[in-house]
Formats: C-alpha cells, sequence, structure tokens
C-alpha cells in the first residue's frame, strides 16, 4: 500500500462483533475467490463473530448463492447469512400484502427475483426473457398492459429491451402499481477486467426516466430499506460492525448511514484514485473508515 | 381557459419577429395537426415572421421531415425551417472533425440519425436494428468492440438493448471516442393518449448512468449546444423572439435559458397542473411567459 494513500489500515481487523461484507469484489471476483478470503471468513466464525454477506446482486435465491459461495470454498456459510435485494423485498412484501394481492408482478428481472417471488410469496413474475420490438412493427400503438399485476419489479435483466421500458411506463401508470427496484449499481466486476458490464442501475436510469415523477422503493445497498432491515432483524450494535467493501457508492456509502465503520478493500470497482477524489471532494458519504487487504495480512 | 391559471394569455401573437415551434404536442400530435396551428402558421410566412421548428425529434431526416410536415398541410416549411439536433450535431462535428476521423460511429439510433450522418458527413453508422443477448449465451465476456469507432450518439431506438448499453460502456471507456446525446425527451406524445410512448431520454439515461463520470454532449432542447446554434446561425435578436412549446423541461425551460419570451401550448404532454405546480415551486426555469392556443384565436 502507498504510504502516501489517506486512509488508515484498519489494525485490528477482529476487533468487531458483526462483520457486513460486500461480495462480488472482496470476497471474490467472477469465479475466483479474492486471496485470504475464504480463511479470514472461516476464523471470524470460529471465533463466534457474527458474518453476514450483503449484497446487491438479486440474480440467485439465497439458496443458489449458498451452493455458489460454498463451492468457492465459503463452506461455513449458511442461507441466514446471506442478505440480498431480494430477502429485503420479500419481507417488505410480506409486511405490504397489497403488493401481491393480484399474484402477478411485471419483471425486468431474471432467475433470482423471479424464483424467490414465486418460492416465497406465490407470486407469478410475467416480463422475463426476450421481449423485442418486431422489425418494421406499429408497436407504438399496440404495447399489451392489459394483464394486470400489482407491482412492476425491475432488477439485473440481460434482455432488457425498449419493449419493457414502455411496459413498464404504463404499468406504471397506475399509481397503486408497486413500483421496486433490486438495486442501481451501474456496473459489475465481470471475470474481464478489459470489460465493463452494465448492472442494474443502467435499466433502472430508464425506468426512473420514464416513470417521473414516481419514485421507486430500492431494496439494495445504500438504500433505506435495507439499513432498516438489519437494524431490526439483526440487531445490530452499530460501534461493533463494520461494512467492507469495494464500492464507495454503494457499500461505503451504506455502512456510513447505517452509522457502522467502513473498510475499504482495493479488489473490486473502485480504485485508490476514487477514494482520494471522495477526500478532496469531502464526500463524507463516500470516505471510508480503514482499507484493508487480505492478502496482505496473511502475507506478514 | 381557466379564469384561475396563473399564465396570461398571449395577447398579440402576431408582435414578434421570429418564432420558434416545437412540434409534436404543439403543430400536430402523431398524424393529426392541432386545430388552427396550419393557419396560424400561414399567416406568420405571410407577414415576413421568421418561422423556425425546433424539435428534439431526430428520427428524420430534414427532407423527410419536410415531407411529413407538408403532408399535415405545412406546405409553406422548406429545410432551412427545420432546425432538429441533427442539424446542430452536423455542425458541431463539421467544426469538430477529430470525432469523425474514423468514419465511424456506434449509434444507438434509428434512420433519421444514421441517414444525417451518413449524407452530411459521409460517416458509417454500426449499430443499428435488433441486437439482443441469445439465450443461454456467455456474452458477458465476448462483447465485440474490435470495430473502432470515433463516437458514441445516442437517439430514439426502437431496438434498444442491454447489448447495446454494453457495446456503448466499453466504446466510451476510451476518452477519445465522443460521447453525443440526440435529446433527453423521457416521453413523447404518441397517437393514443392511454399509451405511455419512452423517448430517446428513457435510454440515454442508461448510458449515461453506465458511462459516469463521463458527460455527455446534447444536441437537442434544452441544451446550451443548440442555444448557441441558434444564436449565432440565426443572429436572434431575443426581445424579438417567441418559443412555443407543450413540454416545461424541454420547450420552456429552453426558450427561458435563451432569454427569449415562452408560450406553453396545451396540446401536448405537460398539463395545467404541472404549469401550476412550477409556479408553486418557484422553479422559474420552467415558467412560461405566456399560454395560447390556436384553436381559441381562431373561434374569437
Amino acid at each position: 500500500m502507498s504510504s502516501s494513500f489517506p486512509v488508515p489500515n484498519l489494525a485490528n481487523p477482529f476487533s468487531y462483533e458483526t462483520y457486513l461484507f460486500d461480495a462480488d469484489g472482496v470476497l471474490w471476483r467472477a469465479n475466483e475467490t479474492v486471496p485470504g478470503a475464504v480463511t479470514f471468513v472461516k476464523e471470524l466464525l470460529e471465533m463466534g463473530k457474527r458474518v453476514y454477506i450483503v449484497t446487491n446482486n438479486s440474480t440467485n435465491t439465497t439458496e443458489e448463492y449458498v451452493k455458489k459461495v460454498t463451492k468457492l470454498g465459503f463452506e461455513t456459510l449458511h442461507e441466514a447469512n446471506i442478505i440480498s435485494p431480494n430477502v429485503v423485498m420479500v419481507d417488505y412484501l410480506r409486511r405490504h400484502p397489497h403488493y401481491t394481492e393480484k399474484g402477478r408482478v411485471y419483471a425486468i428481472a431474471s432467475g433470482g427475483v423471479v424464483d424467490t417471488l414465486h418460492k416465497e410469496l406465490g407470486v407469478e413474475c410475467i416480463g422475463g426473457g426476450p421481449d423485442h420490438v418486431p422489425l418494421n412493427s406499429t408497436f407504438l400503438n399496440s404495447v399489451d398492459v392489459s394483464k394486470e399485476v400489482s407491482a412492476v419489479v425491475v432488477g439485473y435483466d440481460p434482455h432488457f429491451s425498449y419493449n419493457k421500458i414502455m411496459k413498464a411506463a404504463n404499468y406504471l401508470l397506475n399509481p397503486s402499481c408497486g413500483f421496486f427496484i433490486t438495486n442501481e449499481d451501474a456496473t459489475f466486476p465481470g471475470s474481464r477486467k478489459d470489460i465493463v458490464v452494465p448492472g442494474t442501475g443502467s435499466i433502472t436510469a430508464s425506468i426512473r426516466a420514464v416513470a417521473l415523477p414516481r419514485q421507486p422503493i430500492v431494496f439494495g445497498k445504500p438504500g433505506e430499506k435495507l439499513q432498516n432491515y438489519l437494524r431490526e432483524s439483526l440487531d445490530l450494535k452499530p460501534e461493533q460492525t463494520i461494512m467492507l467493501g469495494d464500492r464507495l457508492d454503494t457499500d461505503i456509502s451504506f455502512g456510513n448511514r447505517l452509522g457502522v465503520a467502513t473498510c475499504w478493500m482495493r479488489t473490486g470497482v473502485h480504485k485508490e484514485d476514487d477514494v482520494k477524489r471522495a477526500i478532496e471532494a469531502k464526500d463524507t458519504d463516500l470516505i471510508p473508515t480503514y482499507t484493508f487487504s487480505f492478502e496482505e495480512f496473511y502475507a506478514n
């Protein structure tokens, strides 16, 4: 680590009671674990610490997520250790049953959202998969939104298209139709460092623009719904909790808003320059308390 | 008109020298002229007034636009009377030739942009038409941006898709690649009043989100590039000019920033309530100087 880096190293990495980890870019990158991450998490759990993966990734159910995590070597993590936008959304919808009363939502999303809503709440997601504008069609006047839905749910969808923007916009004309977003990460770290992979944030930006002045409820970091969920369901003690993440605008901002210590990990999307820029701009929301590296820790 | 409406009627509609009209929602709606519009424009031209359609619609070339306008009954308007984002973009690119030096741009756009860039500047647009993520593909690691482009151009594209977001994001990693947007209207008035049709703004919001911190150059209303173009190429006298439009966030804001009189027409996207909200919020950028109705004027 450059000595001129203005954020102090996390000197006592085992001094907290509760550890909130972002996943991609912190514990792993695509299908490779970050060096030292498996050992660190294992040691925390052996010490009786509470460990949670707080991820914005909603493309898996928590069950699938545990399988993925286990395969990567994190064999000590179970479903209860995984907190995703899907988990927070299900909790919210259970407490607001009118958003599921029609038994159907319009989902610009993929597997994890669709399967979770179906398994946990018996809700059918329509809208999945390819839905393109036919060549030379008069689609502008024939959008079909006759099938009633209780909500529009927007997440990561590689089959996102203009037609889906139009359907969402027209469903959202009905003020009683819910408007829910899993997360707003603009990009995510793919397996190739030279390729930018657009995240859910690039999809939700479209739907937000066309649905104005309606405002969605966001279930991922750094939103309030997830903060409240953690405070209530985990009975967090802020002074004994730390959030470790690679993204300033989601992870670090989230931890700061939650009132816990924050630790920026250098293995993901944001770089040292981003941290320095946040410090220069005095954007306290984005400035981490500490930085830390599993690899350097175990090398010493 | 309700007497409680807080914006005065345009009492002397023929007192200006230069008239800037928005088109859709003001002179016509989809394929029907607004009552009185044809007569009003004809009278202005007979009086020797200068009349320009200042449109954010870039889906036609100016040649095609004149054909459309003529068919609707505005037979007195010619190519020189049409100012679209395409016109401003071509002017800009002529003065900044490095953005076309590769002879190729990546265009998330349709006919008007593609044909204009080809005809006026000899530039090839790649990226048009359907480009979808194949089912069950490993596309995330195989995006092909090997064909070099000088710029990314974003406009209205009914074949907009996730794959296109990804390609734009990766081209824009190159800081010398231009980033151009035709306009940012979130919706446009379709022929069916009960259907919301997403506009270019819902597409550009996606590309903006994924390209941060890069900022695009916007050629449509209410942007500075179009303001400068009008000031310079039309030698505008602000006190003798009026902008007539239906949208507060594009037309009225544009006229206000240009320093001319503004006139809100009630035949388009925004409604009386939107004007009242702008006045209550004291959002001076959005408040029109006058309101006017061709139909009421000729009925008197």
